[in-house]
């Protein structure tokens, strides 16, 4: 059985403002997506947090978003491809100098927010967030949604793609999620939530919301970190998927 | 007879805002002091001014500054050290990824504007700045004005300090720059700066506003490009340096 | 033969940088876009255009654009309606301080770059800069695009609206202008773009691109400042519009 | 007995983030100082805030700040007084557009963080502050501390100045307040809190750190509001007085 690595936020506060419970979070994780500045995080966090992971052995990835302080990174924009790139680029040079002076590598990138869903099929933005990792390093993988433009993009460039799962999400028989907007598209139930991890991890299979059950490539679940509750969800989930005997891993 | 570099600022324009004609500096200059984007420069044009720079030899500088881009860094701010260092560190790191992108590499670093002015007399802060240099690499030249807390600081922590010196400032005795607001503080007449150029370049030696000449130890003579006139009177003195016999070479 | 306005974009440096040729721009003008902080437009030139304008008698209005310093406000953004129209009010708010400090009113509206193209279209962005408008002033005339979207909301919300020409581009049998990124689509020959202004101004009609004269709607000419060049076309297009007999005079 | 006004800072997040709990402290103060966008509050949250607080029939105050938002506004900016006018103008006439539409009015102004600590002694800025307001209003109130240059440049000028104090903070025989940096700077103790409130307002004194009672001239008492138990105290502080036969009401 192929392990399955743990990814969420971190170091998603600015200044004066809190927002993910850093601390908590990296005792369940295994991969941490550390914001660089663009929709969160000032550089005193990010080398906190940087340090935290290290010293944990949690794996520091760049989580790259638009320049867009006020929208949290949550609103699409039309960045044109060299602007993009060069801002991607950017934020992971930032983000390398902190894990490298807390002994560790920025060992992967993942988009957030608003450039998550448009690199699912912005061929021009997807390919600009490639460029802008490649001009980083020509081996550094990439997180994302499976079947996204970036992920595609991304293995035909080279760059390891790792596909990730939520088992927050309700799936589409196709394997796509529900859009957000829709009645049920995220699953509140812990239980619910903690089985569908342990289905996903184990024999990557999910529950889609026609009652089929289908199949999600997975290396990584995403969990979130922005509320108690999602914490204390996501230690769960981590005892659970260890319980069931699955390896709880980073990809990288 | 040690030769001289040249620095100047380049790439302080932002977005759709352009200040430096960074092509033409390049032709002049030795070192070229990149803005970062804290008080300047986006990163589409930090990649494009490290392409320019790697092209022709010229040495690769992040020029740090504090987050100030309404004030253009020209505002001093009580940042808090650590979040200081954290700054500077961040600065560098992004820089650095579009100078090994070009094939080159930040090969020093120094600070901007009001940050230039505090920290040679500001103990903290000069020692934010080293310790924010010392996150990223313990052997990276920090240049700056001679007899400043930043450069006594940098030397102590094992950094390279490199003296510079302005060609078209006026001098005290004491070998301080007379301050800015003062009358005749900034020389304005080309063959002056020329001479004063080749003064402190053969024999680290300039004539302040007493009358007396007096020693400047230097390393570097800052240059300015934000107007057409500094481009070409960067030029003038480059030739005339040359013609003195100063070998003019970075120091990197 | 109704009177024609003539308005362009002002005060669109920030802070260091300078792009607007103001001092110039407002000899021509009668009407001032006048850059509110959110693509440009720092508060002290905010004030000192607004004084400027009121001096000379050129009518003030709020230029509102997307939060984007970085991109000029020139990348579409997927923002919330409800934030768009706290946005938009909150532009024109800062910018009536200065208006009134300096004895006028901040007496339109008109947004700039990508959301003055959006809001051709997009229903929901351009009903929130109306009821950002109605926040501040519920009979605030709107320039923008006759037949967008934006001009008929505001018109059905009971505010003036103010449909605007372009000399210097290509339109459409359809009256819609040929898209920047198509061949001819901007004008640059001098003599033809004042040729246009007369005839837009004096029948309400201009050479389409197909070569049929069409009629479009237009209170006002937009001309731009941002280049030598264009000051003097824009001075040159109100001396051949005033020798035709027109009558230029903002709409305000 | 005059009455006690209580004022509260307000609107302190910035898009995703969060601070202040607004509702809640709305229920306890009688003036809201609301964040105007440049250490916190967006658009949006300023909107909403003006409305709650013209709901409940709590003044509006301009909480004016340095432009840092990664810093919160608490480190000090050498602003050259002309900018720092025209930003102070700026964010009262971004206020003013929400307190409006609410049925309001900003009926003061109030600095934020390292400009209120700056402008107690900093004869330029706090020049600068009042210009900045009396751009807008020749009668609109500056709250601030009892003896800073602030107040007495506002009272020269005609503006209303009304003075403050703080329950929770320590004070010299002086009338000052002890650094925060000093050991039993800031009172901690609930009880204690609500007595020196009691103490402040009905008899304008307050006992200080050497045991000598002092007179401490207070229109207004400042509470705080960022932790929960912060706006217990308030509302303790609030039913105390009201007990204490202490009118509650704002100055405006």
């Amino acid at each position: 059985m192929t392990p399955i690595d743990l990814n969420a936020d971190l170091g998603e506060g600015f200044g004066r403002w809190r927002l993910t419970d850093d601390e908590r979070l990296l005792s369940v994780v295994t991969s941490a997506n550390v914001a660089c500045g663009f929709h969160a995080g000032d550089a005193a966090t990010m080398r906190r947090v940087c340090e935290l992971a290290a010293e944990r052995g949690v794996t520091i990835g760049a989580q790259v978003s638009y320049r867009d302080l006020a929208g949290f990174g949550r609103r699409a924009m039309d960045v044109p491809p060299a602007e993009l790139a060069a801002e991607v680029a950017y934020q992971i040079g930032a983000l390398e100098v902190f894990a490298r002076a807390a002994g560790a590598r920025v060992a992967y990138v993942k988009p957030h927010g608003a450039l998550y869903n448009r690199v699912v099929h912005d061929e021009e933005q997807a390919r600009a967030v490639v460029d802008g990792v490649l001009l980083v390093d020509d081996s550094l993988p990439v997180l994302g949604l499976p079947g996204s433009r970036l992920l595609e993009l991304a293995a035909k460039a080279g760059l390891p793609d790792v596909p990730e799962a939520f088992a927050d999400r309700a799936y589409t028989d196709q394997g796509t999620l529900v859009p957000r907007a829709r009645e049920g598209a995220v699953l509140t139930d812990p239980e619910t939530v903690v089985e569908r991890s342990v289905g996903l991890a184990r024999s990557g299979t999910v529950v889609a919301d026609s009652g089929a059950r289908i199949g999600v490539r997975a290396r990584s679940l995403c969990l979130h970190g922005d509320t108690p509750g999602a914490v204390e969800l996501a230690g769960r989930v981590r005892r659970r998927l260890e319980a069931a005997g699955v390896r709880v891993e980073s990809f990288a």
